[in-house]
């Protein structure tokens, strides 16, 4: 089984570092007695201060109903190393299964947050709803990041890009343009 | 300079292809007599069908006058071809210089917007408001792709994502887990 990384704690004004380049990421959520993962592609960074996230969480998912009424959940960013484990959590039910059970991976208690971080994970973004009006118009939840933990090694994780279809872009090289860049437009 | 490549229109339901991975794309609006280019890299596919894109859009920047005022945008997306004029555009305004002028980029017709597509770019998606509820509280924009060009090869761009810090991630090599998918999940 893959190991967990030792981390750190990271500054939520900055998670962009992670977010902005589109991968795929696991949302943990606890409400009652249920704990769930599940996949999530479609997620962007929307503000630095206060840390926001806008994503879209199906109300097709189980996840849904304890990320809504917890009001709460984690994102949590794998790597290749999780990448069979990414795609069974994102087909199969929690309805049906534990996923942390099923998939063996470790719930790590979080600071701020009821739901449990992915000690397997590269990194984990404790998150509140922070606006909920187009919830029912879209599924779009408006988070904000309260807490944020990051493993001190790779600095550049290889994360997963969903492209559709059962194909993931892995992510490549690191290019620098920072000479280039105005110093309030990096 | 980089050529223009050939394109074929493509099904608006199925953009997630070229957006969800999370590349830093190019925006070209037309408002008046002003064209621009911005480069963004906060946006998330929020639906199949309308074919929905959720972006955020700085009210600081030359373009959000332009894409409020004409309620269109067209979202182009470059590839490692036009990293420096990605990050020409990125630290530049449109309030000072003509952007397709200075960076010898090719203006294009579109089909059903007024903005032109940017013709160097490996895909083009022409978009409409479609909800403009959030752009007062934080500069988000809900965009429905009305149609799409995508170039007929490389079938795999190299796309460029951003990481902050004058950083772009370059999109490596595509794996597929296809035979563990759900037909319905894909």
């Amino acid at each position: 089984m893959p190991r967990s990384p030792k981390k750190s704690n990271f500054p939520v004004s900055q998670i962009r570092r992670y977010l902005e380049p589109g991968p795929i990421v696991l949302v943990s959520s606890r409400w009652k007695d249920e704990t769930n993962i599940m996949t999530m592609g479609w997620h962007t960074v929307m503000e630095f201060t206060p840390s926001l996230v806008g994503c879209i969480i199906s109300e097709g998912n189980h996840s849904f109903d304890l990320i809504r009424g917890s009001g709460e959940c984690v994102i949590n960013l794998p790597t290749t190393t999780l990448t069979d484990i990414v795609v069974g959590i994102g087909n199969s039910s929690g309805a049906e299964i534990d996923k942390f059970q099923e998939f063996g991976l470790r719930p790590v208690s979080a600071k701020k947050v009821g739901a449990p971080l992915i000690g397997e994970c590269h990194a984990s973004f404790e998150c509140r709803i922070h606006d909920d009006s187009l919830i029912d118009r879209y599924n779009f939840f408006i988070l904000e990041v309260v807490h944020a933990h990051v493993a001190t090694s790779p600095k550049h994780p290889e994360t997963l890009h969903y492209t559709g279809n059962g194909a993931f872009m892995v992510s490549g090289k690191i290019i620098s343009r920072r000479s280039r860049f105005e110093p309030d437009r990096l």
